[in-house]
């Protein structure tokens, strides 16, 4: 089969791979659409370190080509979504309620990673049962894709923000993932959202998305704009939807007392990611810093797949280009390069 | 002044009253709209024992008329909100984190029961700094008005409920309060809200505040029906909005294993409400019974207008019926029997 | 092997049995100890329908016979415990944070249950890298098997009840669930524990589990003496260790405004479990009933394997009687009749 | 009256000042024990900026002097406790659940900050009903100085930490602080307490404290003990008592992926704090940074004080050097410059 690679830290391409085969538990899945993330950038860029020949990807759905003898509920045929991340549940860190960190650090993050991504005309899934999710019929494949990591990893963003009913959320970034958080905040409840966004075709659609205010951090200073829209309070959640030094500075100035920082954004760089010691109230301003690898697992992928059915949210207007797979040098340099105000590739298969 | 009170079990009317005064932290607000509650009829059928001349109502807005010594926050002229709880915020009971239950149970519940309410021309509200907010100008008193209690108990009913995003919820019951935790259920992110209800008014606004299914129990199967929508499941959570045994039941039933019961129903009979053994998994379901009496205060009510300013939900389609302060005999007699399917009646001042 | 088995309703006694052999995740333990819990009379007497040679007993400590290919951590000759509860990790409840319900209700419960229990040479263990916890040497089997259940539930009470520090705690019912519960308020740091008890042996072992006080229920009303000791506020928590309706409306009545019931006790009779509606708040005094059943899984035994290696705590003083496993008859009798004031029947093979 | 003041930044010395008289919700007490803190040294070099004959201390004990016309549960000649922190209660951030961060960023923190000292002969409390306990006749004032702020703060660092029973945990510093941190991991059940720390009598009541392990920092590596101590999986919770840069890294690196690091201690210097990306998991790894400042308030001192009443923990051993009230200034130097290996200085009137 033809799978889209990271040859070596910098460059990719297709190479032809056997298709995979499943072990008891196991399922493997025919790919019909597919999403690439940003992630699969810092990886081709030497983010998670040298590999040779890894099929990238980890966004995606199918249709179940082959299963394991012990996989009970799926088989061949089925209209599956399988989220980014494939926990091992009976693993400690599973049992102590953080599956996404199964085996070791961020170990259920295993497509791209540990093993061969959803970049291929076929992928490996492992713990099918646990794993994988039927598609409903009513939900199309390209809706579905964005449970797999941006719905799943946004709302994760809300929901450790521990947001109040009416509360204040002040979500920095509006990528996909940002924008899936805004989304989350509004389902959370908040009684304020505001987006924090530059580039107009992202400001647009999270005010689609649910932001009552975009701030234009080029243009106004945020702490000062978030100051004022919260009656001085500061607000009551930041969710931090970049991953940079600085933007997580901004959110645990912007945050009061009591707050939550929630981050969901990959830190790429420097050794530190620094906490601004005053405004975190020297240790003791009652400011909680939470952090999330996006949840997977069936159950998480059957209530987002809920959440799409009952028409909570459309996420397919994030995709601002669709490819076929044999495009997909192309997709990739379009998504890694952000051309044209790129939010989200999509690839079909 | 004119204040319309609890004459006796069973009796109500007019009678004059001194303008109440404020002591040092307290203020006197000039009453401007009001809604009458069930619960005010339950008060006079004896629900909380006799009374004489007791002003009745615990939901008003108005105007600051006068303020203690010590307020600091507030002055007469502003437009202001109370909430129908309005603890005593250094409590023991508060400082535990259920400032409802201040002094003693349901100790925060004090207008109409441990001092007068707010159905007079004038009503005095202890710790003013902690138990006003501002309406913000842009909020008319008839939506205002509703955070007291409809939205405050409703959306307690869902907070308490532990939902997770894309949940499947059960409301129980669709009166005004009901009707609000169906709101409450969409503004924490449920996935399918199956509302539980026979009268077709309030069945309709049902829908438009968020239902994904009604289920009238006159012509279906609760449980039954709550199964095939969860896929035989049950629910992640029940709230109860009734407050009668059999619906009580009804909500442990149709909770799955791990959920949560959210009970805002005020349970007005009987020496028992009972607990299916079996359903309830022998004790060891784990299916957790929660209960909520209305949070108050201005920190809750801020949240709540902040609702409304950001337009997540409009309370007004539920006021059935309007009436002049002179009217309230009438209006009383309206929400009492529910006469032409009431449910919500405004009193303007 | 020898297995005694329920051979159906009413009668219990030796059969022989095949040696189980595990499947691909599975292992098979050689059984060293065992404990006799009530719950085995429970089933013997038709608690959970009826059943034909069916393997009693949950509670054990073992040595690795055979394990199945895919199992990693654990090889033949490991000395091992295992929870009475071996939950289906990748089941939705679990993945929902409630694994003893995999599956469906208490669907982690199958030692002798869904299917042969520990009373046998040898048993078998499903998901042995989930389900297993190797016992450090230092810690003997006649200490480790009380980890199985005792401790796993006595502590899930305290733990489900939310002690704050210093709080005011009553345990119900001081057997040998409810001494673990003792054991458990006072590691979550409760600053009053009240043990209700009759039986002069289990009172004294309360307070050597570090009851403070014992109240003995047929000598004094529950009620005013929690009263009393708790400066007429009610308690924190009650934790209902029994299972009957009369004591949960005890542990209701006797909590405090915003206080949290947490049911261990198993209900085996009648039609409803009541709540009794005045103490309760007619719903709406915020005090929460939450249940468990007893936490198992490989985590979850190494951290109780973890409090007896640092001495946290000797369940060993609760074995008031000892039998090799050919006298298994004699042992079940002792047990299930409560003779010469058993507390625990320890069984060795 | 008598008063130990801050005469400016870096000087301190008595002078006269007038008895100070309570509000009507206040009240003023005769001081009859007081203990030093590292704050006052702190305040002292200038840590909240200048101040003028400021009274230093915040930790106390004594007699009510005089109460105001509204305190209704106190009057003079009651021997009580106040919190060092005490709240406004009614305020937004009490109604949000952080009472500490009251009216702004540690808000809470009014004693020898926003108002005198308790270094006085008589010493104001604002709120008396919520801010005061009444000292149980069996529990001397030097023990009972200890909750004010020790206790409060040291169990909040294990209380905000997330320990589960059984769990690991390591508290860095094992000063007066961080020793009631490590009781306060030991009443949360920690199943493994690792105290950090250095000078010899500190590691000697960090063992008596309840400390497991003791690990030497200036002989060991920290992160390489702990690994160790912990099977190679990190710490379930780390509590960080010192407030530096260098340990606060430490913690978040012995912390597991899902754990908690959790600051009590006070960051003095510096423009950052630093979080070490790649060991937090590149902000992935779900490692929670809590922070408090100390609980205070009624009924917080009231369960602080049961823990002394029912001898779960003494904390007089704390007490290395006792000074009368007139030998302030050798007190303070003895506790500022830690002359024999001060751990906590106790004055009294």
């Amino acid at each position: 089969m033809k799978a889209f690679v990271m040859k070596e830290i910098g460059q990719v391409g297709f190479v032809d791979k056997a298709v995979p085969r499943p072990g008891a538990r196991d399922a493997v899945v025919r790919t019909t659409s597919a999403l690439i993330c940003t992630s699969d950038s810092h990886t081709v860029r030497g983010g998670i370190g040298p590999r040779e020949d890894l099929t990238l990807g980890h966004e995606a759905v199918g249709v179940v080509h082959e299963v394991g003898d012990e996989v009970r509920d799926f088989q061949p045929g089925d209209r599956v979504l399988v989220g980014a991340i494939t926990p091992d549940w009976g693993s400690s860190a599973a049992q102590n309620g953080h599956p996404s960190q199964s085996g070791e650090p961020l170990g259920g993050f295993k497509f791209a990673n540990r093993k061969d991504g959803v970049f291929a005309e076929y992928f490996h899934v492992n713990d099918a049962d646990a794993n994988l999710a039927r598609i409903p019929a009513e939900i199309p494949d390209e809706a579905a894709v964005y449970c797999a990591d941006m719905l799943s990893t946004g709302f994760a963003g809300a929901e450790k923000g521990n947001i109040p009913i009416g509360g204040t959320v002040v979500v920095i970034a509006q990528g996909p993932v940002g924008l899936m958080a805004t989304v989350g905040a509004r389902l959370r409840g908040a009684g304020l959202v505001i987006g924090v966004e530059s580039v107009p075709n992202r400001q647009e659609l999270a005010r689609t998305y649910g932001a009552d205010e975009i701030v234009d951090f080029t243009k106004e200073d945020v702490l000062e704009r978030v100051q004022e829209l919260t009656g001085g309070d500061g607000a009551d959640t930041a969710v931090e939807a970049l991953g940079a030094d600085a933007t997580f500075q901004t959110a645990v100035k912007i945050t009061k007392p009591g707050g939550t920082i929630s981050n969901i954004g990959y830190f790429g760089e420097g050794e530190f990611v620094r906490i601004p010691r005053v405004e975190w109230g020297v240790g003791m301003a009652e400011k909680t810093i939470a952090t999330a690898l996006c949840p997977g697992g069936r159950l998480r992928m059957e209530r987002l797949l809920r959440v799409l059915r009952t028409n909570r949210v459309d996420p397919t207007p994030m995709t601002t280009h669709k490819f076929r797979f044999d495009e997909m040098e192309r997709a990739f340099e379009v998504s890694d390069q952000k051309i044209e105000d790129t939010i989200k590739v999509l690839v079909t298969f």
